[in-house]
């Protein structure tokens, strides 16, 4: 009788040239490259890293970016499909269904060569904060506006977001949430889309599968729901007490704890510095101190007292950082989604480059 | 240094009370009931049965099946988005998208308790059939038609199809062939919806990643292969000759060899069965007598000669069937996602019921 274990826990599933983690040192590379070397770099070098497996030169740099800036207008049809959406959903359901309907008139929809697939990355990856931006405009009521091809991935979605052209430091924070969050192994929306690819069903299809997948609270929902938590807390002293209640009711703390790191995230760590930043640079640094005795009292009690492996996670501080950049809880998914999407595509070209039907067998009791 | 099997063939995943397969010897049931014997149901009682564990008495019988029927319309939204999309893709990708559309208005969206997704079920089931029918008829320039509770769940998606009743045999294996695609355990598209509710993502969400997943030509899309397969062969006579060739060029031959069945697949016996009914009934035997021939040089080709596990599957005389049916090949996974839902539905509510994120580990290389 084999054993069956519960998630697949610590199962290895496939391999992978896409990245790596070592969970028990805090230690997280995309092709080979330490996420503390890749926050550095644009959005647009990282998501090419992903795709084609190297870093590009200045050259392919510029021509990737022309590229993606190039496709980042939708279409009136789609704009269309975002009006008729209910704007009391979150973006990321508007999103599925409108990454869903950009499908339809592609016409590469069911060619999965690479080259095909290579287009549509393209269109995926550069529409993504258009279609966010825009379902957060037109749910305000405002017209949704052109991107602007003189802005880099990040700036481009704060402007499409808010109208205006954001700050240097807001600007560098947006690239470096995207490139924390592009890629991360084979978390629970990437296997997803890599399980729709193995069909040999069409990138977009296993796209859509990933954004419903992330949406959960226990993967890329969590980030909402720590914008929500922040919401709760109105002072540090307040915070510990709050996090008492949480432990004593044997309640999820948000934001803390994940599958595979045992110790600090290392995305959590700059994440950290980031919202510190940006907490001094607008002068109003009462949310990180809640955030930083919220994290202390949860190091203090579980870690320290009890032994147990509970560190802040990725949607941690980036949660923080969302609220200092005035993001609707609802947008909060999504936009882990315009970061990951550069992820989901890497997996899935490795499934259809050397792909097998991902099937496996459930014990019937 | 643990072994990696490739597309976790034979890997157990997860323990499950809805359905057993024995690949060995050709056995299928639901909830412990063989589907030889459930065959012989209405749809709505096996979908009862999948989603709720045993069967309906007849009252309960009378009220699931009044409740879906209660909620086969769908509002001018959802035509409205019917009407948007591109007619050359096949009415998976449109029914994805309209699915997607359908939750945005849903007041239980990301109510994951148990009464809520029941509510849902209740949504996606009956109204599976009314988005693919209302996708065929406005691509052929018609009107969608209003959906008939006096008919049973396959004779009203026929007559939403066509315009007319559904003769009495043409009804019963509609009914049988959704009854044969309900359920099939831990296949690729169930698989992923489970994968998707398992981070406490809405059920919408995780259909849709079924939705996505089964599209492929690797899954549900061997259907469409299969129905174009039989349009290259003119007589039974080429049927042979077309075999040989594929055989000899290592090309697959669609709607034979399974993942888990190492001999006839239970349902290929039932589908082959269904569609000689139809063809005698319809006084044309030709096609039946090609996919026979097809069948008979496979089995000596392969299982015999060169003693490959390679038997018809589900896929091989269902597309007989429904070529018979009259329904566009584009139609074909649609069609198979009708059935298949409630095992969709029933998997979900056996991942929430008991839920820990499906998250497994890759290696690096």
């Amino acid at each position: 009788m084999v054993e069956i274990i519960k998630g697949l826990q610590d199962v290895i599933a496939l391999e992978t040239h896409i990245s790596y983690i070592d969970g028990e040192n805090g230690i997280l590379r995309y092709r080979g490259i330490d996420i503390n070397d890749l926050v550095n770099l644009p959005y647009d070098s990282v998501s090419y890293l992903l795709l084609k497996g190297s870093l590009p030169d200045v050259t392919e740099l510029a021509t990737f970016s022309k590229k993606l800036k190039d496709e980042r207008v939708i279409n009136e049809n789609l704009i269309q499909a975002i009006r008729t959406c209910n704007f009391n959903i979150e973006a990321m359901d508007a999103l599925r269904t409108v990454v869903s309907h950009m499908s339809h008139c592609d016409p590469d929809l069911n060619d999965n060569s690479h080259d095909a697939n290579i287009r549509k990355s393209t269109k995926l990856i550069s529409r993504f904060p258009t279609i966010v931006a825009s379902f957060s405009r037109i749910k305000n009521g405002y017209e949704p506006l052109m991107p602007d091809t003189n802005l880099s991935h990040g700036a481009n979605f704060l402007y499409m977001l808010n109208g205006e052209k954001p700050e240097k430091t807001v600007t560098e924070i947006m690239e470096k949430d995207f490139i924390l969050i592009a890629e991360h192994e084979l978390n629970a929306s990437t296997f997803s889309t890599r399980i729709t690819a193995s069909t040999l069903s069409d990138l977009y299809s296993a796209i859509i599968s990933g954004l419903g997948t992330l949406k959960g609270p226990l993967h890329g929902g969590a980030r909402m729901a720590v914008m929500n938590m922040l919401d709760e807390v109105d002072s540090s002293d307040d915070a510990e007490q709050y996090v008492m209640d949480l432990i004593e009711n044997h309640q999820k703390i948000m934001g803390f704890g994940h599958r595979v790191y045992k110790t600090y995230d290392p995305r959590s760590n700059i994440y950290k510095g980031l919202a510190k930043k940006l907490a001094e640079e607008k002068s109003d640094t009462t949310l990180y101190e809640i955030a930083e005795r919220i994290e202390n009292t949860v190091i203090r009690e579980l870690v320290e007292k009890r032994n147990k492996p509970i560190y802040p996670n990725a949607d941690f501080y980036s949660g923080v950082i969302y609220k200092y950049l005035g993001l609707h809880p609802k947008l909060a998914t999504s936009v882990f989604a315009i970061g990951r999407v550069s992820g989901w595509i890497a997996h899935c070209l490795e499934q259809y480059s050397d792909n097998k039907l991902i099937r496996p067998r459930a014990r019937s009791v």
